[in-house]
């Protein structure tokens, strides 16, 4: 963080980008909300534009909604257990799309940087673990671009993917209502810890894996079983179920109270969290959602999660209150604390 | 270039990504139809996907075209004389959605990824810019992604723009017939001169400046004059105007004859391509369009562009011819010969 110090009375603030501004907490949201989502036209009149800070945006197309999202990819390694660079662009977009209601996707785009010296054949494994993930997610990629940067300028390979789909009805991720049920498709923290564990060469690193996963089918699933009622979604990826609860909380105005005990861990997570002192609440994911239900409707949601092999982990986690708005509220079984929102993922450059 | 050296009868091709892979020439496109146009499914039935390596993609939807596309920005330096990495984010992608007949941005969407240490004073300079030339292209940003990589591992900034519009009828760029005349919409060479001289401190540098312009609503003005005859488009950016007519030619079967005098160039372009020893016919554009046109309709749409601001040196170039498909010819006043494509740009990151 740099600072310069002024005169009493002028705000002192950051004069350069740093890491904690890409990592998908507090200081990430105020940037974009102080800068780079200022000024543009404003979104569609009845949908969902830039302002909204959602995980896409939605425009009525008669009697339709378009919705698109976009997402760069800089993970670093590029490759890393349970998956790589191509698999998380594909699967990244496709849950951004999916956690808007849109299930199917219509396109993706897909635009390459590649630093020069960047070797051809893993160019030619990560295009082929894109095309697997596209075929699991039934999308395809329409149109492309490529650029090559210097040695030294990039390092190593860098993809955006933007998504199109087009939906009956948008599920926004401030619909959350008091009474709502919050439920979480599966265990937690695994693609932070795993690519955590692969940068720093833990010794659980064999066993620890990202969940990278398209969910597009499996929320599908979800909606289905429950028409009109899941209230809001989001994907925990950077900042993990902290940050992602938070945000749909302070946008719905509802508190969340989460039940400790109902949280899906792995032991290998927990247990590689808890040697590195974080709490698996702010490690990041690639193949989960959170997902706001009206209270009769949770147990069909859950069933309907629970028959797909990605949701066999899914379980109802918390309860949104009327007080404590845009609070996350842990009860251990012991006692409530307020959960934190970390500044960001602890890891730069996790996805 | 790295190659490796096998026995006799295998074949010897490059192992690592090179920068003229990013180029826009020969090199870029077969890279990208050997990797990266591979596998995926096949484009919509009666539409544009990604095997056609046109400048976007087009996507039945209803009664009309959803067309799409995506470029990464990586241009070096992020100001220079005539624009910036914003200004040319914005326009490079309205320009590739007019190319393909689609004049009316329906969303853009912008990703960007910051180095860790960039200015804050300069986010907010492109941010401004951005959204200036969406002002001047009547589009917006629907929706946004911002990363951080660490100090070192990104040169600056580099700067996705993802394009949406609905359009009534595509115009590809492999429509050209023999006959048809080819225009260009103004002087060419100038962006890639600016930048040559902007990085190698040319003593020209003052008066060369980028052309760096969104186009749509001069493409519209020529459309609307000849609905139907205008045959082809493309935008002459990486590899310059040779580059995007062998495209053309390629794509269309014809061949192209160019009328040397008949090209617009500046005076201090011209100096400056002389000076440094460089064709202006392979320098990059990033605010002229190349336009294939029904003979009969050449007039009318040649007046139509002259009477818009950026259209005002637009001229006949050119002409299609049945035979040496795929060739360019420039017909120099005294002789004629064959226009090289080079391998790709001869400068990195021009855009």
């Amino acid at each position: 963080m740099s600072t310069v110090l002024r005169s009493p009375g002028e705000t002192i603030r950051e004069e350069v980008v740093t890491l904690k501004h890409g990592a998908g907490g507090q200081a990430m949201r105020r940037l974009i909300a102080d800068i780079l989502a200022q000024g543009f036209a404003p979104g569609p009149p009845d949908g969902i534009g830039l302002a909204a800070m959602d995980d896409g945006a939605a425009i009525r197309v008669g009697e339709r909604w378009l919705v698109v999202t976009t997402d760069s990819h800089v993970v670093h390694p590029v490759f890393f257990p349970g998956g790589d660079i191509g698999r998380l662009a594909v699967a990244g977009t496709v849950n951004d799309l999916a956690m808007m209601g849109a299930t199917t996707p219509l396109a993706l785009t897909c635009a390459v940087i590649v630093e020069e010296g960047f070797r051809r054949a893993d160019l030619e494994r990560i295009h082929r673990s894109m095309q697997e993930t596209c075929d699991e997610a039934g999308a395809t990629v329409v149109a492309g671009d490529t650029k090559v940067m210097g040695r030294g300028e990039l390092d190593g390979i860098v993809i955006n993917t933007t998504g199109i789909a087009l939906a009956d009805a948008i599920v926004p991720d401030a619909g959350l209502r008091p009474g709502d049920r919050v439920i979480v498709t599966g265990t937690i923290g695994d693609h932070g810890m795993a690519l955590m564990a692969k940068r720093h060469v833990l010794a659980l690193e064999g066993e620890l894996r990202s969940d990278v996963a398209p969910l597009n089918r499996l929320i599908a699933a979800a909606l289905a079983a429950a028409p009109g009622l899941v209230s809001a979604m989001k994907d925990p990826t950077r900042g993990g179920v902290a940050s992602a609860l938070h945000e749909m909380a302070e946008k719905s105005r509802v508190g969340v109270v989460l039940q400790e005990p109902a949280l899906p861990v792995s032991s290998v997570v927990r247990s590689a969290a808890e040697m590195l002192g974080l709490d698996p609440l702010h490690i990041a994911n690639e193949g989960k959602a959170l997902l706001g239900v009206r209270p009769d409707a949770a147990g069909r949601v859950l069933a309907a999660l629970r028959a797909q092999p990605l949701g066999r982990d899914a379980a109802v986690v918390g309860e949104c209150i009327v007080e404590h708005a845009g609070r996350v509220i842990l009860d251990t079984g012991i006692g409530r604390r307020l959960v934190s929102e970390v500044e960001g993922e602890p890891l730069p450059r996790i996805c």
